[in-house]
Parts: structure tokens; C-alpha cells; sequence
């Protein structure tokens, strides 16, 4: 283990963009954290978890796949880092986890301080800004492994849930309702196809069919996080009954995970926003409607599923919130 | 998140392979692990720490470097696993911290299920030794981002210690002793220029001054973890003041981070073996004693610092431990 203060990047220590890095990072630490940057290993108290009864942790790593290269192809790196931190937070949220603490892997062929501490900086803020703790992080540089110029991207999330409250789908029933929170763009799925498709196009122009911006903004939009939208449903008093994050496989593959046995789901057409770049994609790639939703979230970013009647108390808790569907009885495949 | 039963190795359900990983994963689960492979995010209860006053987490993300790319020369993977829990075990070790679960991430540019078992199985086979669940694990196909046969190993551990137990450094005193753990070889560090010295050299036959293994298995020899060792050492009633786990910048770079200031260290000439492996990266390479020292372990696997009459029972509590040296006023540098 290295902390920052250790890792590769830090041996430039004059470098002005290492140290706004540094400071990004002290700025995530929460009454929690013990250790300090310089320090070996992160060290997280439990001590504020002392009330709770029975408290489970939930853990997860993930990447954010092919992603890195729209960012190396742009060479913008500093949303890859948030993506990450936000596809964590939302893979340990559908158990109902509160994010503890974050710790990250950057490795490259060579590691450019600049690109290090851009990335980095973008995981700190995403941190910050959900109250995660940015505990720890390591840097490779791996000739021979990487190819030029490429960086892959690896984030552990720790967070903690009351067992009695863990998320499971198990009280899903029929008639109840799907609310999506909407997505930003691709989050971090699809990238392999939308970069093939999207390829020979000019990614640096403002499109009117984005909206104004450009592909590679658009393609480089931040992986949205759910943590406080779910939190904002809960504090109105409605029962989040099952939570999908919405990945590769689209909603047809991520919302059966969480339904018990026996139960299916209906989608209502045209009850949420696609974002536009998704048109583009299938525009270019001459895509069937089914392969896009089995690729791309399509705009379903997280589907929670509630009762029906704390549907329209759900959907007023969280902005572009809306009813996109419903459970009925039936074997999902 | 995904689980391996989620995984893209999964895709392939009928490979044997994957079947004996998955049976391997499940036999690391303790009483603590709620989730079973199938369901989302990995769940640990800390119940079993109700008793602790305050209990700490430590945690640690790291790869193995490019000893994957020895693995890949031989194409044998089943030992790179291994190194990797091993390695992420002795990093919060040396705080003090007990293991308690571990996730994994694999990438390469194209994921060959008999692979990733091996990798996987030999990481639950480490996991299960020192009772570590291995809680979660990610594969990513990473086509134009790794090279063609090339792989990384990332891992995340995390520990728990009693706050009062966190080993610190803070109470190491002049005259303390320095007893050796000793190293099995390489470990995960000096793998570039150990590859390049050795490059033209015969891999695979036995050598007599290698004791009778081949290259290939020395450099693949597993990173040792120390965890019983150490448990052994405090069972004997010795107070470890300080760890260090030897890595990249050797003895010369890892003692001193855990020693306070105004205190340094004297290492005692031939009081400890040195793998025949590091003789044959000197002659071949022409490297000096200084730059050994600083690029490998040399033998030194982890050094614990102890009260200077407590020495001869901590070497008597573990096989091949000696006493290397002491700690000294002056600064370090």
C-alpha cells in the first residue's frame, strides 16, 4: 500500500498539479480517517458506527472499462476519476449502503503526473461532494503491460449498511411501480460499440443534435450517482422495495437481478428522456431498438422500485424522476 | 459490482475451470460473509467485532507489477494470485491489522476463463489459508488498452485492529533489534530489471546454483505473508513496536518510514540468507551491493522491531527468523 504521499506521482514534489491533488484529497478525509497522507496503509474508525445493530459492509470493485479511451483519445482525464467513484457508490447503493470510504489503482504504461493527479482530482471532488473518504490509492507503471498512452482505472468502495435494512428485491410485488432516476449519457457502459460507430465523426464540433455539445463531451458526460436522490425518496417516506443500477446488459438484464422468482416487468414507452447522443449512436450504427437497450442504459440510469401508490412521492423527490413502468407476474428472460 | 458468478468468466458455465474457482471462492466464505455468489455486492457482518472498543479498518489497494509479465513468459498463473493476497496482507500488517476480506480485479485485453481461474484460484487458495473471504472480484476485456497476452491484477484488502493495537513506530527506542522475517525471493518488486539482466538466459531448466529450480520458478516464487509469523511473535508474549514489509526501495526505503525521528538503523553483515535467485541478478546484471539493496528485498521480507531482550524469543517463534541488525540515534537518508 502507498498513499499518495508515497505513491510514483509524488516523487515530482515540485509538481504545482500533484500538490492541488494532495490538498483535493486531504479535503475528503471525514472525522473517520486516522491516518494522514505520509502515513502506510488507511485507517477508518467504526467508532461513530457503535449504534447501529447489526452493521454490514458492503464492498465492490469495479472499473470503468473502455471508457479511459474516449478520454485518452480527447486526452481530458478529469471525469474518469468520478465516473469511477460515482459507478462504486451506485453498485453498493442498491443494497442500501451509505459509501464509507473510497480506494483507487491508476496504471499506465508510463504515469504523466499531470494525467495522474487530473484523474485523482476527479475522484477527491466526486468523493467530497457524497462524503466518501479518499483512504488510499496506488500508481503502476507497467511498460509492456499497458499500451502507449492507455490507462486503466480500478476503484474499491467500502460502505455500511443496518442489516435489517439491506435492499434485496425480496418485497417486490406485482403492480408496483418503476421509478428511473434518470442517467448523464452512457455512464460507463457501451463504449466499445458507440466508439466504433462513432469513430470517423468529428468529436470536437458543437452538435444542434446534442444539444450543442460536442461527441466527446457528450461521450465523456460524469456517471451520475444515486446517493442522494434515494436518500431524498427514503426521507419521504417511501419503501424502496428493490434498487438496479443500470449497466452493461441495459434494464432487460439488470432489473431481473433483483426480482424475486416468479416476477417480471413492463416498461411504458416514452415515459422518460433519452439523451440524444443514444439517437446519434443508433442513427450511425444502424442499431435495432432491442440491441440499444441491451447495450446502453438508454436513460435509465437507476430504476427504483417502489409501491405503486408512493410512486408519485417518489418521482416528486428527485428532478426528471418518472414512472417508466411496472412489475406484473411472469418469468423474466 | 460483480460477483463471479456474474462475471464474464460465467458466460462460459460448462468450463471446469470456472466451476473449481467458483467452489474455491465459496470455501473462503466465514461465518461473517452474508452474500453468496449470485447476488449482487459483497456483504460482511461485524458482529463478531461487537466486543472491540474501537475497532479500526485498514485498507490497502496494489497490484503485483510486472511480475505478471513473468507469469505471461511462462504462462503460468496460478502463483500471481497468491502473490498478490499475500502482498495486500503484509501491507496492513505491518499496522497491526488482522484480514478480513479481499476483492480482486483482473483486465486484459482478452479474458481466457482458464486464466482467470487460475489467477482466481490461486487468489482463494491464499485467502482461505490465512481466512480472508474473498468477498467480490471484477474481470474487465480491455481490448486497445492492454497489450495482446498481457494482464493486471489489482486487489483490495481490508483489516481490522484494535485502535489501542495500531503498530505505529512511535515507541521504537535505540537498541531495539531488527529481526527478519525472511523473503521467499523477489516478492512483487525489482521484476523490470530482474527481467532484463535475465532476459537471454535459459527459463526453464534447473540450475545448480538455484538450488535446482529453473528461473522461471524462482522469479515465480510465492510472496510470503507473514500474518501466522507475526501472530506467532505476539503469542510469545513479544511487544513488535514496529513492522516494515520490504518492497520496492528495499530495507534502505521501508524501515525508516516506520521509525521516529532522530532514529535510524545498523543491519549486521550475513546474519540473514539471501535467495541464490538475487546472486545470479547481481553477476548477470553487474549491479552493485547499494543498488541491490535499494531495488530488492534481498531476503528481507519483514522486519519487526522488538526490545532488544525479547529478540531471541521472537526468532525462536518463527522458522529462519534472525536478528539483522538495531535501531540508532541518527537520522535517516
Amino acid at each position: 500500500m502507498t498513499t499518495y504521499a508515497e505513491s510514483g506521482v509524488n516523487i515530482d514534489a515540485g509538481n504545482e498539479a500533484v500538490h492541488l491533488m494532495r490538498a483535493a484529497i486531504r479535503r475528503t478525509y471525514t472525522a473517520a480517517v486516522l491516518s494522514d497522507t505520509g502515513s502506510f496503509g488507511g485507517l477508518y474508525s467504526l467508532k461513530a458506527l457503535a449504534g447501529m445493530r447489526e452493521p454490514v459492509l458492503v464492498a465492490s470493485t469495479d472499473g470503468v472499462g473502455t471508457k479511459t479511451k474516449v478520454a485518452s483519445r480527447l486526452n481530458r482525464w478529469g471525469t474518469i476519476g468520478q465516473d469511477l467513484v460515482n459507478h462504486c457508490t451506485n453498485d453498493i447503493l442498491v443494497q442500501g449502503a451509505q459509501p464509507l470510504f473510497f480506494l483507487d489503482y491508476v496504471a499506465s504504461s508510463k504515469l504523466i503526473p499531470q494525467q495522474i493527479a487530473e484523474i485523482v482530482g476527479g475522484m477527491a471532488a466526486a468523493c467530497e461532494a457524497l462524503g466518501i473518504a479518499l483512504l488510499g490509492g496506488e500508481t503502476a507503471e507497467m511498460p509492456g503491460v499497458y499500451l502507449d498512452g492507455e490507462v486503466d482505472v480500478v476503484g474499491t468502495i467500502v460502505g455500511v449498511v443496518e442489516r435489517e435494512q439491506i435492499i434485496d428485491g425480496r418485497r417486490v410485488q406485482m403492480g408496483d411501480a418503476l421509478v428511473n432516476l434518470p442517467s448523464s449519457g452512457l455512464h460507463t457502459n457501451g463504449y466499445s460499440l458507440a466508439r466504433r460507430v462513432l469513430a470517423d465523426l468529428d468529436w470536437d464540433a458543437p452538435r444542434a443534435d446534442l444539444n450543442g455539445v460536442s461527441i466527446g463531451e457528450a461521450l465523456l458526460a460524469v456517471h451520475r450517482p444515486y446517493l442522494h436522490e434515494v436518500q431524498a425518496i427514503q426521507s419521504a417516506g417511501v419503501e424502496i422495495r428493490a434498487l438496479a443500477h443500470i449497466t452493461g446488459g441495459g434494464i432487460v438484464e439488470n432489473l431481473p437481478r433483483v426480482l424475486p422468482t416468479g416476477l417480471s416487468f413492463d416498461l411504458l414507452p416514452n415515459t422518460w428522456p433519452v439523451p440524444p447522443i443514444f439517437r446519434l449512436i443508433q442513427q450511425q450504427g444502424q442499431i435495432t431498438d432491442e440491441e440499444m437497450m441491451r447495450v446502453f442504459n438508454m436513460g435509465l440510469g437507476m430504476i427504483a422500485v417502489v409501491p405503486a401508490d408512493q410512486a408519485e412521492r417518489a418521482v416528486a423527490s428527485v428532478d426528471g424522476a418518472s414512472v417508466v413502468g411496472h412489475i406484473r407476474e411472469g418469468e423474466h428472460g
